[in-house]
C-alpha cells in the first residue's frame, strides 16, 4: 500500500470526487518529491522556517539528523525562496494576545469567557481534539465545560444539553465535536446551538451574513478565519488580487472564498467538477487549498510569487515514521516552495491556527455579550 | 449630456465604484455601437429573436420602420450569430405553467396562493413595480394583498403589518418594496419577514443555505433564479463550465454566483476591485453581468460561443426616443451578439423573468405550506 502512495501523487487513497480534480496528465507527471522521498521533504522544509521562539506546547525536538541530511538542507535552501508562513508561531502569538485580553476582562468586569464542548461517542481522534481544545482553553484562562455522551445517545439528549448551555450565562461558546454518530442528523443538532454562541460559525445564518455585503457574521468559521489571519499577519495584500480556493466544503473552502471576496480579492473556486484546475490556480496571487488530496497542487500549478495557504492534513504511509504514516498537505510543498512567494508548511501551518481562532471566537462572544471593548 | 453618454461606453453617469471596473484602456476603445447609433441597435437586435408567439401582455407594436432600417436589419443579421435568449417568451411560458398549477391546487385542496406587498412612500417607480406585480398575480390566479403606507411611517408600523401577514394563513409570500424611506433600517424590516414567507429570498438564512452544500434555501432570490431558468430552458450546460459573474450585489451577483456554483460551474466573481475584468470574463463559458454600468462588457470581453445573461437595465439618454432615454444592458449587445453563442436582449431578457420567479416562489411557498405536490 505504501509503495502505491509513495510512487505518485494520484494516490489510490483519493476519494472518487476528489480524484476528478486531478488533471488528465497527472499520472504522467514526475512524482511529487515529497512522496517519493518522504524524509527528504521533512528536512528540506525546515531551513525555510522563520526563526522560532521556544514553544511551551511543542513536542520534544526530533533526534539529530545524519550529515547527509544537513547537506540536503543547504542544497534545497537555495532552490526554495518561499517565505514560510509559520502557523505555530502566529498561533502562539494569538494565544498570548487572547490570554492578555482574558485577564483584562476578568480584572475589569469579573467575567471569564466559557467554552462548552459536547462529545458524543468514544472516537479516539475526537477525544484527542476535545482534550487539546480543553488544554488550549486552560492555557489562556478560558473556562471549559465538557459533556461526554455515550455513542447510543438520542438526538433529543444532545439537544437537551445544548439547550442547557444556550441558557447558561457563563458559557459564551458551544461546540459540538464532529463527526456525530451516524444515527444523528448533524443539521438538527447544529441548528440547536444558539446563534450567539455558535463559535464554530457553521450556522447558515452566519454563513449568509458572511456572504452578504453590509452584513457581518456573528462568528467566522475557525479554519478559514485562521487562513485569513495568516495572510494578514504575513502582510499578504488581498484587495484586488486574484485568489483561488481549491475545495468548496461548508467548513473551509466555501467560507474561505467568501472571506477573500469580502476582503476584495477576485475569487475563483476550483472543485471536483473543474476541468482545468491547474490553469486556473496558476492565475492566482493567493491560493487556499482545502480539498483533502495529498500533494494535489504541484509546482507547475503555482504562479511565481503567490502566497499559498495549505489547509490539507493528509496521512500518507511512511514506513520510516514510528507511526507508519506522516502528514502532508494538499500542496506538494517541495515543488511549490520553489515557486511561491510564501507558503504554509504541513504540519505547522493552518492546523495550529484553528484552535487559536476558536479561542478568539469564544473571547469575542464573551466581549459582545458583556459589551466589553 | 446626451452626447457624452452616446460618445463612449465610459459614461459620465457611472458610479465611482463601478467606474473602477472599466479596464484602463476603455476610453481608447471604439465607442460601443449601441451608444453611438442608438436606433441602429434597436433594429439590429430584432431579427435575432426567436419566432415570437402573440403576447397577451405585450405593448402595442412599434410603428412600421422606414426602408433604410430594413436594409440594416439584413446586414447586421449576417454578423450576429448569437441565439437570442428571449426572456419574454420564457417568462410567458413560466406564467402559463404557474397558472395551471394554481388552478390544480385550488381544485384539489381549495387553497389559493397569496402574495402580500408592502409599499412605503409614493415613489412613482415603486408604485409601477407594485402595480405590475399585482397584475401579474391576478393573471395567474394568485391572490394579492397590498398595504400602502405613508412616507413618514415608522419602522414599527411597517413591522406591525409584516407581523400581521406573517400570521395570516392566506398569505404565502411577503414582499417589502425597496427602496424604503431613508429613515428606516432595511435590515430590521426585512428580517421581520418570516423565513417561510420570504419570497424575495433576501434573508441571510436563505443566503446561507444557498451557499452551503447539502442545504437548500427556502426561496431562491427572484432575479438570479430567473437567470438560471433562462440558462436551463435554453439548454446551456453549466456543470464543469467556467462562469463569471460581474457584480456582487446581495440581490443579484452574489446569489447568482452561489447558484452557478451549486450547479457545479467553476465560478469567478468580477467586481469593482478586479484589476483585469475583461481578461477574466474572456475565459468564461457563461457570463452573468449584473453591475449596472451601461455597455460595460464589450465584444472583446466575450469568449466565442459563450452564453451571456445581461441583468443590467440602464437608462441612457436618447433624444430620438419619446421618453428622452432608452434602456440598455451591462453588455454592449451589438458587439457581444457577434461573438457569443447565446445572449439575452435588454429589454426583454432577464427583466420579465423576475416577476415570473416571484410568482413561482409564491406558488412554491403555498405548496410547501400545504404539502401539495
Amino acid at each position: 500500500m505504501a509503495s502505491s502512495i509513495l510512487s505518485d501523487c494520484s494516490s489510490a487513497r483519493l476519494l472518487p470526487l476528489r480524484r476528478a480534480l486531478l488533471p488528465p496528465r497527472a499520472p504522467r507527471l514526475r512524482p511529487c518529491p515529497a512522496l517519493a522521498h518522504p524524509r527528504r521533504l521533512l528536512v528540506a522544509a525546515r531551513p525555510q522556517l522563520l526563526p522560532r521562539p521556544r514553544r511551551m506546547d511543542s513536542p520534544p525536538p526530533p533526534p539529530p539528523r545524519p550529515p547527509i541530511q544537513v547537506r540536503l538542507l543547504a542544497t534545497v535552501s537555495a532552490d526554495a525562496p518561499a517565505k514560510v508562513i509559520d502557523g505555530k508561531l502566529v498561533a502562539k502569538q494569538v494565544r498570548e494576545e487572547i490570554a492578555v485580553e482574558v485577564t483584562r476582562m476578568k480584572d475589569a468586569i469579573g467575567i471569564v469567557p466559557g467554552l462548552a464542548v459536547i462529545l458524543v461517542g468514544s472516537r479516539k481522534d475526537s477525544q484527542t481534539y476535545v482534550r487539546n481544545k480543553k488544554k488550549a482553553c486552560e492555557a489562556v484562562g478560558i473556562k471549559s465545560y465538557e459533556v461526554n455522551l455515550p455513542e447510543d445517545s438520542s438526538e433529543e439528549e444532545v439537544i437537551k444539553h445544548i439547550a442547557s448551555f444556550n441558557s447558561d450565562p457563563s458559557v459564551h461558546g458551544i461546540l459540538v465535536q464532529l463527526p456525530l454518530p451516524r444515527h444523528m442528523n448533524d443539521e438538527n443538532i447544529l441548528n440547536a446551538v444558539s446563534i450567539e454562541k455558535d463559535v464554530d460559525g457553521f450556522h447558515p445564518l452566519n454563513i449568509g451574513r458572511l456572504a452578504m455585503q453590509g452584513r457581518d457574521p456573528f462568528f467566522v468559521p475557525c479554519t478559514p478565519k485562521g487562513c485569513m489571519e495568516l495572510l494578514h499577519r504575513f502582510g499578504v495584500e488581498i484587495k484586488g488580487k486574484r485568489a483561488v480556493v481549491i475545495g468548496r466544503s461548508n467548513i473551509v473552502g466555501m467560507p474561505a472564498a467568501l472571506l477573500l471576496q469580502k476582503a476584495n480579492a477576485t475569487v475563483s473556486i476550483v472543485h471536483s467538477q473543474t476541468k482545468n484546475p491547474e490553469e486556473i490556480t496558476r492565475q492566482a496571487d493567493i491560493v487556499i487549498a482545502a480539498v483533502g488530496v495529498a500533494n494535489l497542487v504541484r509546482g507547475n500549478w503555482i504562479k511565481p510569487g503567490a502566497a499559498i495557504i495549505d489547509v490539507g492534513i493528509n496521512p500518507v504511509d511512511d514506513p520510516e515514521s514510528p507511526r507508519g504514516y506522516r502528514l502532508v498537505g494538499d500542496v506538494c510543498y517541495e515543488e511549490a516552495s520553489k515557486v511561491a512567494g510564501a507558503i504554509t508548511p504541513v504540519p505547522g501551518g493552518v492546523g495550529p491556527m484553528t484552535i487559536a481562532m476558536l479561542l478568539s471566537n469564544t473571547l469575542e462572544s464573551a466581549k459582545r455579550t458583556h459589551k466589553f471593548k
